[in-house]
């Protein structure tokens, strides 16, 4: 399907899901993830690569792939919610579809369809060497808004 | 499902499926995944809690549980196969049951389905709280093997 | 994971159940499923083979196997739903582990983790020839409680 | 991602597919399935609406959708195989974004990565209301070339 146009309800959305990914310990330090483009109903991340990011062929473990898929899809759900929810993945499926060599990857995430109450979106995961992008894997998901429990109500 | 009986080809298999996962950066060294459990057709890992590892709330990243779930589903998939082959995931698909919070994480994988080329496996997550195990996520994968491209022929 | 204990809160949950499918012209008419089992988070489903449900080498099509499972799993949630209240597909995912050859088809679905909005069911599908039951297929899927159009407010 | 260039190895490719699905019992008999376009890794299927088909509210059954995406990505997967091969499905996943209502269906399968063994395929699922086409469900799935057990070798 093509990219969807989406209206984000928060005016401060972009501020708001760099904050949240900044102020994760596993995106934001175990990762390194850094948020390059957020818009509304769409998010992308990047992940350099580290030694202990690696199999033992020189490829993303899986695990780093998967990771980052779900919160490039997360934030583009967060992207289009109001102030005061938050977003839980409910399940996600990843497909892989080559071995991600390369010296960083990137998520694009985004929403197909924004319900009320669940967003169902996808991501793909590039991996980037010598600066030619290759499709590495690709995945869906179902997020759910719920009442963010760091704000006051 | 129950659990099924499974005949490993290899007599060597728990020594090959330790060795492997201790050679990987990613799960050894970045989440410092222990194997508890292998036998023939099942895989138990164990991830223990670090500040890294953990969402803004004080739960484990859907990115570690997913990780968690992905090796533990492929090494029993491994201990299955003969000497010389190697798995690599082709899909998976993880449900978020509950936030998962605890002292550790335990995967446990298993294979459902052995066929000649593809294994059909789940895995189940818990999360380990003052000795109370709750189940916080649920994973169907398929595994494909391949020849191990470590292996001289 | 092990069949879970659920509590119905519906004391009529097997009528309004049995009543809900034999009112389904896809289910009952088109694929003559029968419920043969319904009790609190579980469900079985019953579809005897027809020339027209088959591929071309004689096993049952996917199709007719992923309708039952979605059903089965659909019937498992329902039954532990307040009355008032009806069940849809968010998504599910299935696996097809050996050609579906036999007299019948026996869906079994249940639920694993019943949440307020969301319920995390699964469904094994088996094969029946001669008597030998034989595992096809295996289903994980979410669902979603909403309120029935057909129940006045 | 976006619709992928691929090249079919047997220039027979839309003679077969289309003969393979008219000889399906249930897609063709069954369902009433016509295949309105066959191009190399693409495959478009065409199912009218029909009393049995439908839920009590008027939509289509969701086992209807399913089947219909499984045999739209099945037949772009076969389009692409050698002669004398033959396309299982391994998995699918497929979400349902809005309820099915209107005169037909049509289902859009895709290949978007055509390997040796396994082909990673999506479909997506548009419900057509007096000329209105609107998405309700995306499927992704993992087919599996395997020797077509009606070809002599």
């Amino acid at each position: 399907m093509n990219r969807r146009q989406h209206t984000a309800r928060d005016p401060d959305f972009a501020h708001r899901c760099r904050a949240s990914c900044a102020a994760q310990p596993a995106m934001s330090r175990l990762f390194g993830g850094e948020m390059t483009v957020i818009e509304p109903g769409y998010c992308e991340i990047r992940i350099n690569s580290q030694p202990d990011f690696l199999q033992q062929m020189g490829n993303f473990h899986g695990g780093i792939v998967g990771a980052l898929a779900d919160s490039a899809a997360g934030y583009a759900a967060l992207s289009l919610l109001a102030p005061g929810l938050e977003v839980v993945t409910v399940e996600y499926k990843i497909s892989f579809l080559a071995p991600a060599f390369g010296e960083y990857l990137v998520g694009r995430g985004e929403v197909l369809r924004a319900g009320r109450t669940l967003q169902f979106c996808s991501a793909d995961i590039f991996a980037v060497q010598d600066g030619v992008e290759k499709a590495v894997a690709q995945m869906t998901t179902t997020m759910m808004a719920v009442p963010d429990p760091k704000t006051k109500t």
